[in-house]
């Protein structure tokens, strides 16, 4: 490849739909940092696919400049990938005490053990390469979550990491405007920020804000109270045990991953619990009704997660009763708004009070607003300006937002995944693209689903198939079994069996005509059952199943 | 069945995830009355359904007594089943002129022409056996739509339909809300209502101030302005056109519902278009890009809609320019968020200036919010309340609704598609269920998709399938062709050859153990194949398949 040595390189490389989501790189030289390393969870039309990794074949061709990854927070969306990718390129990890935590339990559960993690804290700065990066305290819907200024040797490179401004968090410190001021005083090359709530005008409300909801709602409540959340946001978890310790409460947990990261969060010190208020779910039974909180995932209406258990009565442990109290303490992602009413509908068919967002406020989202990023904007003052975490509408507004602060248009740059900005002292420009997408994960099987296996899901899932199966002779190419006719996800096959019996005279018919003609290339046979059957099938009953038509030859 | 003679009997039939969206009956002896009959589209997991219809079957047991069928308005969830269930029961149909012009289009499509229509107007009293049907004008997201006031025997029932109080509409009269209080104060038995919007505080806004968006839009679009909304918004068009007339430009239809809609209302009177405003899209070339307006589908982000094909360069006759302005006029209806956001995502990109519900007030709502909902109680005053149109948290909402104006808990029924509501003058309680459900539409098939074949889509599209041919001696039960092994939608097989052939000689064995045995209950050695296949492959590739082993016999 020829390029300017000289040259800083920023390449916002995976994230399904949104860009530099799951990964962003960072290249210097003979030097490149990874920032974050996460996955996403597969689109509708994904049809079988367990999650989505970002394509790091660009990553593997350069593997020995590579310095080390840069966790900038412990969100599936920013570590998820690591299990997979570690297994390619064996690299350092950087990041935060929870954060890595909770890498920590994922390699564990991948059974990957030899991996070099460094703790870091705000202010902290890490020395990779010709790289300095520096930790900088921010607001997310996770504690320990920080944002990056990495000082190259063309300037600061700011990357926010997902954040917003909270001037009232739990149990953590306050985002640095401090240091976001100090750092932007000095002069910034490049910004990359956080661009999922650019859409929202004014402010993110605090985090506190749903704790008094529900101190208000607790203090209502006559017997037991669910809240669903987010197993990572340990925040609004300490304010749900909060709550309960006020009110006399025991916690009762449910859920692998909310059991998961709260036993991390506790162990590492993110969670305070009075003794004696968490309790095991199977002592439940020694407290009245009234004395109980039960912590549950299930907020997004995953149809295997407990709460969604508990709705249709299939939870082992916990039977709802007319008078609980639901609490779901979270917004849809969107896309999850049927399955979640869905749960909601059949919690309220059970008789439980169920209290979700549009009823009160039990959620703020994790991401900033409009007026948010134009302080951070405007406190950095940076040269050039990459949107990301986004998909292109946010881009694209985030972009908006910049110039009406005043950025020169020709300094915004709306990028896709694999496309390198390069920047010197004075100047950025778009560079070549390097390759950047997305591998499926299907249970083990990584990157072997493509559009060939997918399309022929679909075409399965929409009209099923149709297997016909014919013995014929290798010496006269008479037929000697068959043809036998098996139909799955097409149609009842107890109610049409006229259709399938007229199939198979259909099918009879076309060999008897290539019989006649002296047909012996199977492929031709082969396809003339398919196309005949097709239009036959689609005539009668306007369906199109896929036909597979298999010729034993004896 | 014995029930008391002399009782009404109000029946919410069909709606899928909804009470009496679809289909509300109302009985009294031997007279029934049908209020609408609508579809409903297929939910996600319903894989292939084309749309969903109520079953009639009590309907069809009782169609003797039936008179008719009235309709409020004209969507498909409201008059789209009528094609499906008039094949079964030719039953008379009442409306207004805009609902009828529009069954007419359908029917036509369906070639169905023996059906009696009767065209009423907002005032008019349809005497259909013991029922005297009043229609009384209301505000909807489609012209000519009414709320029904029943006079039965036993009392007067109110059916609102959907509605909203609209009190600037387009081309269209207010709701009558005159009548609605003069019915109140004579006194109503029964009240069913909308409930769709109960969950939102304060007031629908008024479909006029979309006209003042629009406006404003169009006094800075300098290039092609195209506007996506639903075909049967006829005020939203209207609205279109009165500024596309204002800052002259010319109206070109997109869409085969859009153009069909527009011809129905333009005929029957309910569009205001001046000569040469609408022009043919061939003759657009004939005009600058600034004396253009597009009014096109797809403000669902539908896959296959003209809005679609523009984002994707896939539509015959327009080609997206960078400078067009492009409003959707629309919400998402649950589930379709991603869908529009990929379509907004394309525009972007192709350099479209993008304006949807987030950035302007390009949309409002066809139903009526709480505040209004209050008023339409407080005007009817009726002694019982069963909620409607809602999913079951709508419904409850509702019920909190109707008890907050001070309706006595146990006068309010919350219940069931399928549950009867039976009243005397005085009384109301649930009476004994009549069969209700969802019939599932697939091509030319109904109803003949079932659980069954449903799992089995579910199953082929989640991780393919794998067919195991072998030819068997009928003597000695000795191979004489195959295993021949065939995969779809499983694992892309040039890159998994390994895999296949393994699969192959694990067939092998098993044939050969079963050989050995002498087995030749082709059931046993059947599910053997299937077992050990099945478990193999989940243990190589943590995939579970479809397996059909076929055995031919010769």
């Amino acid at each position: 490849m020829s390029r300017k040595p000289n040259k800083l390189r920023i390449i916002p490389l995976g994230g399904l739909g949104e860009v530099g989501k799951n990964i962003t790189v960072i290249e210097f030289k003979d030097d490149i940092i990874i920032i974050d390393c996460g996955l996403t969870f597969p689109e509708d039309e994904m049809l079988g696919i367990d999650v989505v990794i970002p394509d790091i074949t660009y990553l593997f061709k350069n593997r020995e400049k590579i310095r080390g990854i840069v966790l900038t927070h412990g969100h599936e969306d920013h570590i998820g990938a690591l299990p997979y990718i570690l297994k390619k390129l064996n690299l350092p990890i950087y990041g935060t005490k929870l954060t890595l935590g909770l890498v920590e339990t994922k390699l564990k559960e991948h059974r990957i053990d030899n991996v070099t993690m460094n703790i870091a804290k705000p202010k902290d700065i890490i020395k990779l390469g010709c790289f300095e990066v520096e930790l900088i305290k921010t607001s997310h819907s996770i504690p320990d979550s920080v944002g990056l200024a990495i000082h190259t040797p063309v300037g600061v490179i700011v990357h926010t990491g997902d954040f917003k401004i909270d001037f009232t968090p739990i149990n953590d410190d306050v985002i640095d405007l401090h240091r976001f001021a100090e750092i932007g005083s000095k002069g910034v090359l490049a910004l990359l920020a956080d661009s999922t709530n650019v859409e929202r005008p004014g402010y993110t409300m605090s985090e506190k804000t749903v704790g008094d909801t529900f101190n208000n709602i607790f203090s209502k409540a006559a017997e037991r109270i669910i809240v669903a959340t987010f197993a990572s946001n340990i925040h609004r978890i300490q304010q749900i045990i909060n709550s309960a310790e006020l009110f006399n409460r025991k916690i009762v947990v449910s859920g692998r991953s909310m059991v998961n990261t709260i036993n991390v969060a506790y162990e590492l010190g993110y969670l305070k619990i009075k003794e004696g208020t968490l309790i095991d779910i199977n002592d439940m039974g020694k407290y009245s009704n009234n004395e109980i909180v039960l912590v549950t995932t299930g907020s997004q209406g995953e149809p295997m997660s407990a709460l969604a258990r508990m709705a249709s009565s299939e939870h082992r442990k916990i039977e709802l009763l007319p008078e609980d109290t639901v609490i779901i303490s979270a917004s849809p992602i969107p896309g999850n708004e049927k399955t979640i009413s869905r749960v909601i509908n059949k919690l309220l068919e059970k008789g439980s009070k169920v209290i979700y967002e549009s009823l009160a406020d039990v959620h703020v989202s994790g991401h900033a607003c409009q007026e948010e990023l134009k302080l951070i904007h405007t406190l950095l003052k940076p040269k050039f300006f990459i949107p990301v975490h986004g998909e292109y509408r946010h881009l694209k507004r985030h972009a908006e937002l910049a110039e009406s602060l005043g950025m020169p248009r020709e300094n915004i740059f709306v990028v896709d995944n694999g496309t390198v900005v390069e920047f010197t002292k004075d100047t950025g420009i778009i560079g070549q693209s390097v390759p950047a997408g997305n591998i499926l994960v299907d249970g083990l099987g990584i990157g072997d689903v493509g559009n060939i296996v997918l399309r022929d899901r679909k075409h399965l899932s929409e009209d099923g198939l149709i297997v016909v199966v014919v013995t014929i002779s290798k010496q006269d190419g008479s037929v000697i079994a068959g043809p036998d006719i098996i139909s799955r996800g097409f149609v009842y096959v107890r109610e049409s069996e006229d259709l399938m019996e007229e199939a198979r005279g259909i099918v009879k018919n076309v060999l008897i005509e290539c019989e006649k003609k002296n047909i012996t290339d199977w492929a031709t046979l082969k396809s003339s059952i398919r196309e005949v059957l097709r239009s036959h099938l689609y005539e009668k009953i306007k369906r199109n199943p896929m036909i597979l038509p298999i010729i034993m030859e004896v």
